[in-house]
């Protein structure tokens, strides 16, 4: 964005939306219908952020918005909700709509003129809880782009701590959390099986990718009596030290695959995030014989425009048209 | 030991026996039989020798023992044999017993007067091979201890990488790791799930370990959708940020014995190692009805004693009797 355009979006700006989540911020200007006018994005998530100030962040990265369009609504979701965040937004609880999210929005004063209003995460009850912070908001977004998944979906979120999500009649019933990401992430970077990679220098490799998921779907235990391979086939030559990563990664995007498809075979997943990692899960889920597998990009945004439109914070009308007399 | 000691043990020391591993470094004089005249210890481990100079620790270590009883012969078991040691020692294939591991020894020059002898470490060759590095030495430890178990046993040695182990008829069929211990450590420094007891200042807690084994053991695909869990209890209020590190610990090691007892109900597992790690399995053995599993403490000198004696390094005599003319 720049000065020019402002006036050319003032006059249709509904609502500042943002995505605040651990490692990112990701803001939209959305018009009417949520269409999207303008978009901003900056390395400030929540952890991220110098001494907690969340109120200067926000001030500086929506001015320009505020500026051509002053009095705007604005909306968040993502971990700002969260005891780490700006402000605790406590969990809505599952099966949840829309509605319900709406209901539990919470508001800080941003310091700037106006409030943000923040989106609650959800949880499900059960012996083992639960939890998820802006995925219910992208979830909510898949469902406005295709309204013929509120019936009945399995929706996947990939990622650090990936989600598996049942959507039943336009709610969002229960949902299970992987850390498979985070698992990842830490093994490259501090245990033994990262270390041929660091050493050698990592580089992508289909094959090795493969090698892993098909490793652990083929096994009666799953990873735990897997994971050391990684290490030994490189020892033993059999695989190469930069490949060894993506075989990690096999195994443990299978080893998520193994579990979160027992017993399910319909409906189809619809995968939810960045294109290359779904590009990803789409690789592995065609291993475990789900070729009918796609993908969503962010719906982030149309998620936002969803809950601010049950809340009440925006009417869900188009864009204005000249004023009739 | 002090200077004092020397003259004791000097007419009866037969060999210098070492377990030199990843972290830490302990050696003993052995008399005849193996019997242990003195021993020592250091944090030396391969990866904690300055500069590699694992010369100079070998010669401080055991500087007094050498004076006391010139040209002993010397003998490490451990990681000082990996290519990250002092000189890599090929791996022997499984199976195999003492004769086989004393074949395979390989030696670097101390420079401080004589040479070191260095076990070479074992491997499974198999589509996933395994590998190991002093715990065959600790094995063949347990043998000499407890010849009963030479005709069937199985034989768990708990730690960073645990290894279950299968003998028969005298020699280490085939082994398997799991890496309980380290996955554990990277988790607990390094992850998400680590950080509320990192907050709250971790305290054991037998029933946190017990509710993570137990709650992996009645898991129909085991630990990998557990996980998270973790953290979702202490967010939740249902499990103590304190005692959530051994919650964790009962997760981890309950998904190691859901592997490894899958489809082999005897024999009754012998454990080696730390006692207080031995003892923590021991406890989660009970709550899988494994209740006649026990454990050996350190047996390592005494597998370094029955390699020497199988390479010819010592003769298994007693301890010295007065001169017969």
């Amino acid at each position: 964005m720049n000065a020019n355009d402002t006036n050319t979006f003032g006059a249709d700006a509904r609502l500042i939306a943002l995505d605040w989540g651990t490692s990112s911020l990701r803001a939209w200007l959305l018009g009417g219908g949520g269409a999207v006018l303008d978009t901003c994005a900056a390395p400030l998530g929540v952890q991220q952020v110098p001494e907690g100030d969340f109120a200067g962040v926000y001030a500086r990265l929506t001015a320009a918005w505020r500026t051509a369009a002053p009095g705007l609504p604005a909306l968040a979701a993502g971990m700002i909700g969260s005891a780490q965040g700006w402000r605790e937004a406590p969990y809505q609880v599952c099966p949840a709509d829309a509605g319900a999210l709406g209901t539990g929005l919470i508001e800080v004063d941003t310091g700037c003129g106006g409030r943000l209003h923040i989106v609650p995460g959800l949880r499900v009850e059960a012996a083992l809880p639960d939890v998820m912070r802006g995925e219910e908001t992208q979830i909510l977004g898949a469902l406005a782009v295709e309204p013929a998944l509120a019936a009945n979906a399995r929706l996947v979120l990939p990622g650090t701590h990936s989600k598996w999500v049942t959507v039943r009649d336009g709610r969002i019933e229960r949902f299970a959390t992987y850390m498979t990401g985070e698992l990842f992430a830490v093994l490259r970077a501090h245990s033994i099986l990262g270390r041929p990679a660091r050493e050698a220098g990592a580089t992508g490799d289909a094959a090795a990718f493969a090698r892993g998921v098909a490793t652990v779907r083929d096994a009666a235990d799953g990873l735990f009596p897997l994971l050391f391979s990684a290490r030994t086939l490189v020892l033993r030559g059999a695989l190469d030290a930069a490949h060894s990563l993506d075989y990690l990664s096999g195994l443990l995007i299978g080893e998520e695959l193994r579990c979160a498809l027992a017993g399910a075979a319909t409906p189809a997943p619809v995968l939810i995030g960045d294109p290359a990692l779904c590009e990803r899960y789409l690789r592995a889920l065609a291993l475990f014989g789900v070729t009918d597998a796609r993908s969503l990009d962010n719906t982030a945004p149309a998620g936002l425009w969803r809950i601010a439109v049950a809340a009440g914070l925006v009417t869900d009308t188009p864009a204005a048209e000249p004023a009739q007399c």
